[in-house]
C-alpha cells in the first residue's frame, strides 16, 4: 500500500505546468522538496511559530486533551479542511481525499503532554529557543501538520491516497496510547489505514522504525498493618515491596535486544509509628523483543510473589498476611517496520536530503500500535532539535533556515508516499 | 507533691455526709470509687458513647487538629468548667482550681490521631464494638476527661490540687511530642506541673511507668533519575532504598527491654517512566533501654550507608552517584516514674479495685516528657479494650459494666492523688 519513493519523482514530472518549478531529477530522488514549496514552507516560518504558542499555551494534561483537541480541529478547518471531526476517544481527525480509493496513508502527532492540570504554561522565546512545557513534544508535530495541510490546500496537491491527519490522546504515559489504539482497534478508520507516520518531537533525523514494547504494572503490597512499637514482629508489606525490588534488580536482561526495567514510584505508609497496611509500587519494563519483554515480565511477577512468601515466613503473620495484587497499568507492544521498507527508506533520504545526519533507532510512540498489527509506520521528528522534553524547562530551537529545513522532512515523507501530483 | 494513695481514704472519710455513701475502707483502701460516684459514671455510658461519636468523626490528623481542639474545647465548657483556653501550640488546656495554691495535677489526652487528612472516618457499631479510626487512641481518652469533668462539676468535688485538664497535639509520629513539649517547656505552667497522668487508648490495666525512648529518620536516598528505558543501567536510589529496607529487617534486637524497628512510610517518583531522583523513607526506633537504642541507630544507618555503597557499586554512575541524607525526625526522650511511686502504686490499686489485672508496663506516650524530666508521671487506659490502633479498622470494645469499670480506673487515680473532697 506503501507507493515507492520514486512515485514522488514521477509525481514531480507531472508537475512540471504547475506554478512552482519543477525540482531537478537529483533532488527530487534525494527526497528534497521542490524549490517552490520550500520556499512557500519557509513562508510559513512566523505562522509556524504563532501555531506553535496557542498550541502550547492551550493545556492537554492527561486525559484532559478537550480543549486543545477542539482548538487543533478548528485549525485544521482553517487550514482548509472540509471534513474535520473528533472520535469518540477524544482524537481529531481530518480527512483530505485522494483521487483513489484505498486506504488511507494517516499523518499524526498527539495532543497530549505529561504535564498535569495547573501546570503554568506560558510560551517564552530567548534568542533561537522557544521554551515551555510540551513546546518539542509534541506542539511542534501539530503544528508541522497544519503547515503540511495549508500548503496542499494552496497548491491543490493531489494525492492517489486519501491522508488522515490525526492529533492523537494518550500518547503519554498512563495514556497508555489510548487514542492511536481506538484508532486502529474501534475507530471508523480501522480497517482502510494503509500507512501511519507520527510526527513526534523535534528530532529530523531520528527515524523511529522499532517500536520498543512496554509493560507496566502497579504492585499493590497489603497488609494488617499495626503499631510500629506495640505490634512489632507482624509481616510489613514495606519489606515484602523491598525484597522485590532487590529481586527485580538481580534480574538479567539482554543489552540486544535492548530490554530494561525500572522500579520507579513507591508510596505508602500513614505514619512514622505505624507498620504501614499498604505499599504500591510502579514498575516500568521494555524490549525490542515481545519474547524478551513476556520473559522478563514473568521474572518480574516471580521476584514480588517470592519476596511476599518470604515476608509471610520470615514474620509474624498473626495480625494476617501480606498479598500481592498486582495491576497491569500500561501495555504498549512492541513491533517494527523493516528498515528496508520504502516508508523507511525515504524517511532517510528525506531527511538527508535536508540536511540531517539521518538515522534508524527505536522508541515507544503511537506507532507501537501499527507496527504491532504489521502496517507499516514510523515516526519522526520536525524542525530544528531542542530538549529537556517531559520536563519544565522543554525548550524548542527555531533558528529559521534549520528550522524549515527540519519541517521539510515529514511534507516531502507525505508527498512521495501518498502519491502526490500537482493539478 | 503527689499525695499518697491514702489521702484518698481521708477524702472519703470527710466525704461521709454527701449525697452518696462513703465507701467502705477496704474498698477505699483498694482504690475503687464510692459507690454513688460509680453510678453516676455508670449513667454517663450514653453520653460518653455519643461523646466518643462526635470526637471520632471530628478529624484531627497529624498537625491538622485545631477543629478538634476547638471541639474539646467547647465540651470541656459544656462539662462545667470555666476556665478553658488553646495555647500557642493547639493543646486545649482548662484549669480547674485546687484549695491550695500548688503545682498542678495534669490529666492529659491527645487530641491527634495517625490518620491523614481525607482518611473517611464515621464511627459504626457492631454490638458491644465501636469502629472507627481513632476511636480508642485517643477519642476515648478525651471523652473520659469530659466524663469525669461533669462528675467533678456536678457533685462539687473540691481537691487539694489544682487539676489541669489537658488535650495535647502532637503526641502521634511526626508530631513528636510537640504538644506535650510544649507544655512542659514553655507553657504557661511549665514550672508548675506537680504531676502528670495521660489517659491514652483503651487497656485500664496497662500502666506505663516508663517511657520508651524513640529516634525517627527520614532517610533521602538521591540519584540522578533519567528516562526509565534511555538510562536503563545507572544507579537507582529505590534499589538503595529497598536494600536499606532489607538491611534493617535483618537486624537483631532484644526482646528484653523490648527494642523495636518499623520501615513505616515511603514515596518517591516522577512518572512511571523514569528512574526516580530521589526516594524518602521514614523509620522509627524505639527501646526502653538507651543503650539499645543508640546501638540500634547506628545498625540501621550503617545499614543505609552500605545499600548505597552497594548500589553504586551495582550499577552505573556515569550520570552521577546515589546520596545518603539522613534527617532525625523524631527524638523521644526515655525516662520512668519508680514503680514504688505512690502514683504508680494508686493506678495499680485502682485498675485491680476495678477488676483488672493490672500490670506496669513500658511505651512512647506524652509520659515521655515528664518523666524524662523527673517530674511523676504514668500512662493508662480507659475502658473495656480495643484492638487494631492505628490501622483503618481499629475498635473499642463497650460492653456497658467493664466499659464502665475502665473509665472508673482514672477517676479514682485523679481523686486520690489530688486530694479530693466533697462539699
Amino acid at each position: 500500500m506503501i507507493r515507492h519513493f520514486f512515485a514522488f519523482t514521477a509525481a514531480m514530472v507531472m508537475a512540471a505546468a504547475l506554478p512552482f518549478a519543477p525540482a531537478r531529477a537529483d533532488e527530487v530522488l534525494a527526497g528534497q522538496l521542490p524549490p517552490a514549496l520550500q520556499t512557500q514552507l519557509a513562508d510559513q516560518y512566523d505562522q509556524v511559530i504563532a501555531d506553535l504558542v496557542r498550541i502550547t499555551e492551550t493545556p492537554a494534561p492527561p486525559f484532559k486533551e478537550d480543549k486543545r483537541a477542539a482548538l487543533f480541529a478548528q485549525m485544521l478547518r482553517d487550514a482548509g479542511l472540509a471534513d474535520v471531526t473528533i472520535d469518540a476517544e477524544g482524537n481529531v481527525i481530518a480527512l483530505r481525499p485522494g483521487r483513489e480509493d484505498v486506504p488511507v496513508f494517516v499523518v499524526s502527532a498527539h495532543l497530549d503532554t505529561v504535564f498535569p492540570e495547573g501546570t503554568p504554561i506560558t510560551v517564552t522565546r530567548d534568542g533561537d529557543r522557544l521554551l515551555a512545557p510540551g513546546i518539542a513534544d509534541d506542539s511542534l508535530g501539530l503544528a508541522s501538520i497544519l503547515a503540511w495541510a495549508r500548503l496542499l490546500e494552496a497548491n491543490d496537491i493531489s494525492t492517489r491516497q486519501p491522508i488522515l491527519f490525526v492529533g492523537t490522546v494518550g500518547e503519554e504515559g498512563a495514556g497508555d496510547l489510548r487514542g492511536v489504539r481506538h484508532l486502529f482497534t474501534s475507530g471508523a478508520y480501522k480497517d482502510r489505514i494503509g500507512a501511519f507516520l507520527s510526527i513526534d518531537g523535534a528530532d529530523a533525523a531520528r527515524i523511529v522504525h522499532a517500536a520498543v514494547g512496554s509493560r507496566r504494572y502497579r504492585l499493590a503490597f497489603k497488609g494488617p498493618g499495626g503499631h510500629s512499637y506495640g505490634a512489632f514482629g507482624i509481616v510489613n508489606p514495606m519489606a515484602a515491596m523491598a525484597e522485590t525490588v532487590r529481586g527485580i534488580y538481580a534480574i538479567e536482561v539482554p543489552s540486544e535486544p535492548k530490554t530494561t526495567y525500572a522500579a520507579s514510584l513507591v508510596s505508602g505508609g500513614t505514619s512514622v509509628n505505624s507498620i504501614p497496611d499498604e505499599i504500591l509500587l510502579d514498575l516500568d519494563m521494555r524490549s525490542g523483543d515481545p519474547a524478551e519483554l513476556i520473559r522478563l515480565e514473568q521474572a518480574v511477577l516471580a521476584a514480588a510473589e517470592a519476596a511476599v512468601a518470604g515476608e509471610n515466613a520470615a514474620r509474624s503473620v498473626r495480625a494476617g498476611t501480606i498479598t500481592l495484587e498486582p495491576q497491569l497499568i500500561g501495555d504498549r507492544p512492541a513491533g517494527s517496520t523493516p528498515a528496508d521498507h520504502a516508508l523507511v527508506q525515504t524517511a532517510l533520504a528525506a531527511s538527508r536530503a535536508a540536511g540531517f545526519k539521518a538515522r534508524i533507532d527505536d522508541s515507544s510512540t503511537d506507532s507501537n500500535i501499527p507496527m504491532s498489527l504489521g502496517i507499516p509506520a514510523l515516526t519522526i521528528g520536525s524542525g530544528a532539535g531542542g530538549g529537556r522534553s517531559h520536563s519544565l524547562d522543554e525548550y524548542l530551537n527555531i533558528p529559521r533556515e534549520r528550522f524549515v529545513a527540519g519541517m521539510s522532512v515529514g511534507f516531502a515523507i507525505i508527498l512521495a508516499q501518498t502519491g502526490a501530483e500537482l493539478r
